[in-house]
């Protein structure tokens, strides 16, 4: 058993990586720290978490940061987290962004010279456990709601990270507690087909035990949909492409708080222990939700 | 055209206000005043006023309030609003329970000698425009919480108003907007019919032009709905009664922010005035929304 | 590894059984049988099962039925579960109802000359797979739609279990997909204290592994909320009392799909099998979503 | 009092037009048909109409289309819809994604050879009043949902109305029941600025009296947002642009049952009538819902 300890685990995100940790078995928490609920029990703080554990937040003497951090996104760099000793998280936005793209990318499909478009719809709870005016249900109910119309932030780190040249990345947010859907846009260099699409994809998909392909002929669920991944790892990925034009649309859906928070930190934490990829991960889903 | 100074004018009651008013043909907004907001354009703080007004937010000087207000609920005090000074405003629990007791109450039908159970299921907007914890989104999507066991304030009111000695009233936040449904459970006098509520509930709905009774066979809208009643200042009455036991259950849904909040006022408005009862407040509700 | 062959798996509470059996540690399911999905694979019908399974719909012969069934709730009849050869499902109003006043019954306190109200507030995965035109989305969503005033059966079937004399039972959708949560209003016996209430509370959560109290002095989750139950198999209990009048309200709120269907048949294989009773229900639940 | 037949009232549409119709002042509704609502009362299949109309559904005979008809949307043909006899109605999407591009291609700011990619957000009354197996709430709910990929029939119209050489449109659905969210991303011609945008969209909000520009710095209503727009008839503009790299982001927010549908079915029959354009289309919209 790995004693684990969670600086900072009152938000979302920590209540997240204590729910995977607390049935991990690899590992214990011995500690959560928490500025703002110091001294409550974690279970008032995570109300899921009634009777799974007797932790109380502590107030934590602030950690000395190293500056070589390997971006945490196992899809990305599994090899290099295997041997790291510092890790970063990557945002919900950022993992939703990338692994849209990587299958095209990776096969070098897409003809840079047109801009890629990405549009990232979110739900409420990436906002993290602190409201605002704009959380508050009966503004934030019902909306589409366009809060960050460039993304600058995300839209640095997925041009580097993908090797992109022209990109612009829209945010807007929609009625839903858990999910990220990111819709990339883009156009396939002359003479790719829909078949060269399966290939990149299926390796992807093969390489990776949280990816899966979501493309089916019939069904309500043919395209990616967060709606099921709710407590998941999987990042779903689907694609269309427009043969007579060269549009392509990929679609990449994963909970935040998983694929695009903990669930993530966890399968890093598994990658640099050594341990299987997948354990503690293996939660599928609820259906419906 | 009457000069009217809405003092207090930022929260949601306010905004439903100012959009009646500013439609009302009798009547021109000259003032609205807000702590929060002074000196911001009205449409900035309810932003569905965008090209309707270029009122600003004032600060002001603190009113002298007299005792002698009459119960602002035209179904029950219309004679009385007719010459009153000064009205009260009446809350969105309390209107719909009052109301879905009344056609009860008012025809002598209830035994008095067992309690009166009201459940009070509410929106969101009912806990103001300022969030707090509970209102953030993320928490207070896809909830049915119970967030007042025992409502002591509008028990009592409701309890004086309805002349019930043994009454219990329990509120429940559900994931909506706008809206509150009053269910009222009580036991007839003994031999009281269904034909003898069809006959109170009529009576009710022929004295009050905004009470409509909806009781249908068939169809998805059967009993009273607050989803239909968004910006409408209806009170829709339903009743059923077990006539094997002497059950009944009545029920109230209102707009809470019309009937139960601006709507109202405007209409106690309308007839201290002497205007017709229903100026300003003609519009009919969506569907669906 | 105890073979496992589930007639007729293609609603919502099959699907759901489905996806704990496919974790469960003692069972392997060999078939699944569906009249409307023939021969499709189960991820086809059940999207989050995708790369979970490879089974396929079969169609099946009709089963004959056996007369003597046990009443499927452990928190009744645990005994009798572990030596029955066929056990009867309880649906999951009943099942909230009938645990909202187990304690109150179990310990003798409420006062029988009183009517008992119940209000049952549900999602709407409550309806099944198949959508009617109340179910459509533009039609079901921002509801408080009372669908049955008197809830005949229910009512029925929760009188006996609870050995109720005078009860009234109400059913209200609103707008969620999974959770129910039951109110039940009674008068207690003169004397009975908060402090009495307590102690029945406690012993029916101690006896009961699925079984907890949710009566909490501050934060936003202080009473039973099926918000954070998703997917788990609590059962989650609270209560209140106005010892000024006698009224005690005694909630209980449960996933419909899990403990009021799914989870609920588990436990009653596990304890008629002999296994441990929360094998394969140890998932904790999910916050927020 | 111009006589007026709606053939074809049973739809969410038609519900919408009838609301406009019983409160427009020139005209007066005598007949409403439906082929599967034959005989009942209007109010039965559009329960916000109760109390409003004792209009009953009637069987039509089957009209003769003629060939010539305008194409129905008046911010881009207000001049031929004065004099013409028969104007075709303009879907939700192409409404939403015409009025997105028109300030930017009216100006001749794009620069058509990179694409143009629009993202159509949408809720579920745009499927109609008749359900279907996805619009059940319990899967429709929560969801982000990519039903259409490049919406091959819309992305054709928005192309010739708008003179768009290489387009693609993408539809998703999301948990709202009125609104439709079109997002238009191209990039400018060079050298083009913010202040030449604000130019083009003021023109074109100037001209048309439903068209608003919405595009502030702080509050939570910046961009164009469907929210407040139920039962509202005005087209909400915004924009952004990047001037480092060319990027334009223009949003159009639309009510799809208003100007989306019956709102401006209205205001063309207001045009064709000789009518203030305005007429009987007045209501503000409803803050928050």
């Amino acid at each position: 058993m790995t004693a684990v300890s969670i600086i900072g685990g009152s938000g979302y995100g920590g209540g997240e990586l204590l729910r995977l940790l607390l049935s991990h078995p690899c590992v214990e928490v011995k500690q959560v720290t928490s500025r703002s609920h110091l001294g409550e029990y974690v279970y008032q703080v995570h109300p899921n978490l009634r009777k799974q554990t007797q932790l109380k937040c502590e107030k934590h003497a602030a950690p000395e940061w190293l500056s070589k951090f390997v971006y945490g996104l196992p899809e990305l760099h599994r090899a290099e987290l295997a041997s790291a000793d510092y890790v970063s998280g990557v945002g919900c936005n950022a993992t939703a962004s990338n692994l849209a793209l990587l299958p095209l990318v990776k096969a070098g499909l897409i003809d840079l010279s047109s801009p890629v478009i990405i549009e990232v719809k979110v739900g409420s709870s990436e906002s993290g456990a602190e409201g605002n005016t704009g959380s508050h249900h009966a503004e934030r109910a019902n909306v589409i709601r366009t809060f960050s119309t460039f993304g600058h932030r995300h839209t640095v780190e997925v041009m580097q990270e993908m090797c992109v040249n022209d990109m612009s990345l829209t945010m807007t947010a929609v009625d839903l507690v858990r999910g990220v859907l990111a819709t990339a846009h883009a156009k396939v260099k002359q003479g790719v087909t829909t078949k060269d699409l399966w290939k990149a994809y299926r390796a992807v998909a093969n390489e990776n035990p949280f990816v899966r392909i979501v493309k089916e002929q019939r069904g309500i669920y043919r395209a990616p949909e967060p709606k099921i991944l709710a407590g998941s790892n999987y990042a779903d990925l689907g694609f269309e492409l427009d043969e007579t034009n060269g549009h392509v649309v990929s679609m990449c859906a994963i909970d935040n708080l998983m694929k695009g928070a903990a669930g993530s930190a966890v399968q890093c934490m598994n990658l640099m222990m050594g341990w299987k990829e997948t354990t503690g991960l293996e939660f599928i889903g609820l259906h419906p939700i």
